[in-house]
């Protein structure tokens, strides 16, 4: 659990793009976002109150967190500058970035010294359990992919959105990186051992209230070779009651892999129901969301008809359209 | 790659039983087994030569392999004075046991000063790939279960032994640690990063001759919520030509699930079908291996003769009445 609220740091950053970590923490936990820390030639700009380390303290800060990817992942000694006057400072920080914070011997040992926390998120901190499959009580959504990086998480957080506007009682549960940095808390289930990957989901959406949703962030795709075991892991740790297939339709092959073609959406949707009846026989497919943000609209728009034509389910693109079609199906159940 | 030939450890056992992954490597590579090491009170014998380390030494043995496992999966003060005594001897010791090797301070100090190996096969010694996809040369066939624990290494280890006999280019992959001590190397896949998981299969099973037969050992089972991420790493990874389906008729539920009914042979035929048409379009599924410890012979040879009869493939028990016609199916392709 990374303490709130969050200084933004986005260093030196070279553009917008590079801070979308940063970005995700703003659109989505706006609450969290009291500032942000921008070194000299820094190209990004979040529109938030740029704070000295002093004001931020002085805000409530308790967390700083680096908003940011340089290439390559790496803390470079302008940063470490920085973060250990954070430390020093009294903030914790926490990163997901591929070098580790703890494995950085100064700021390692400037936290040791101030008691202060670093949250590497790349790394599981606790030891989930083996996966029991029992029934837990609450309800569960789960995206499904048809290939990695079509909007799994996008989808969950405007789910989430919408129905919490709604008065509903529902809380994305973060399983990436980025995820665990907005909200605060997650699995990082890419870093977790093979045979813990389902209980740590199963640990990240406990029994809880009736009326309760989990939206559980997807990860990866049934149909990505690379990486469906944590796929599939989502699918029967999550037990979920809702499954939402995702989709961008204009990608050309499978992520990373020239040569393997997307499945079609009615792929996705028999595979990942039919497994998904394995830990919950009353899972149900309740609707598709499209990534269109390399369509224009009305193109888009005409996608989505066709879609909905196709399969009898609502669909839409969260993001553009609003996700009220899909949380009307997730009341329906 | 643990070296060999091997001294069987079997300490203190208390029964035949705990002694199983000394009597894998006996059964299926004697040459590896060139003799064992009693202590007081074991009850296990493998009808090998009773051997001192002084002897073992001059039979050639490279390696002491902890062949035994006892409640807990510790090494009790009794062993680690052997064991101490086999680095200092020149022995490397290989162990899959929960408790490392490498943890125990005593054991870690001698192997370093004596220049020895210890091999924990329960963790992984090398950085794997992330999966890449890419079509390699050669065969490949893979053992997939109805549930856990049904039978999938032994099915993988009879038909290596029936194709090395009539002369086929064959090598079993173990993918558990009882596979990797029976053999001297494997990936531990249970305990493999998850984004890493089907790249350690592509690393274990790489591009090799045209007529040449990997046997990949399976692990849990698609239909298995606790350990499905892992089988499903395994149909992408192994980008398998053949599957050959594995069940144990006798069980009343899912290994360790109570509530969780075993699916039919149909359905996991159909389902890893589909999924290994992801990375192998042209993966058949050639034959089922059925585990009949638990039945008279007559009603095993009539429930083969009913799954054949069913399904329209070939059924055995590989182990009770050899596995000549999956190799027949095998060369079929």
């Amino acid at each position: 659990m990374i303490e709130t609220p969050y200084l933004l740091f986005l260093g030196d950053a070279p553009d917008m793009l590079s801070s979308k970590v940063a970005q995700g923490i703003k659109d989505w936990r706006p609450e969290f976002a009291v500032g942000q820390f921008r070194m000299e030639g820094c190209k990004a700009d979040l529109k938030l109150p740029d704070m000295t380390l002093e004001e931020a303290k002085a805000a409530g800060v308790k967390t700083l967190v680096i908003g940011v990817a340089n290439r390559g992942g790496y803390i470079s000694p302008a940063w470490k500058k920085v973060l250990v006057m954070a430390l020093e400072e009294g903030f914790d920080l926490a990163s997901g970035l591929h070098n580790l914070l703890r494995d950085e011997p100064e700021l390692a040992a400037v936290a040791e010294a101030t008691g202060q926390t670093l949250h590497d998120v790349r790394v599981p901190s606790v030891e989930y359990p083996i996966a029991n499959g029992v029934k837990r009580t609450g309800k569960r959504c789960l995206a499904v992919g048809t290939d990695c990086s079509v909007g799994k998480m996008y989808t969950a957080l405007c789910m989430e959105k919408e129905m919490r506007a709604r008065g509903m009682n529902a809380d994305f549960r973060a399983t990436g990186q980025t995820g665990i940095l907005i909200t605060g808390n997650g699995v990082p289930l890419d870093a977790v051992i093979a045979d813990f990957m389902a209980g740590s989901v199963e640990w990240l959406t406990p029994d809880n209230d009736a009326d309760h949703w989990d939206l559980i962030e997807g990860q990866g795709s049934l149909f990505h070779v690379s990486y469906s075991g944590v796929t599939m892991a989502l699918i029967h740790g999550g037990q979920p009651d809702a499954l939402i297939v995702c989709h961008e339709p204009t990608r050309v092959h499978m992520r990373g892999l020239p040569g393997y073609q997307l499945p079609q959406l009615e792929e996705v949707r028999d595979m990942a129901l039919t497994l998904a009846r394995v830990a919950n026989p009353a899972c149900q497919v309740v609707g598709y969301s499209i990534n269109t943000q390399h369509m224009a609209e009305d193109e888009a728009r005409a996608y989505l008809a066709e879609v909905e034509s196709r399969l009898g389910l609502p669909a839409t693109d969260p993001f553009r359209f609003g996700a009220a079609n899909l949380v009307d199906a997730l009341e329906a159940i």
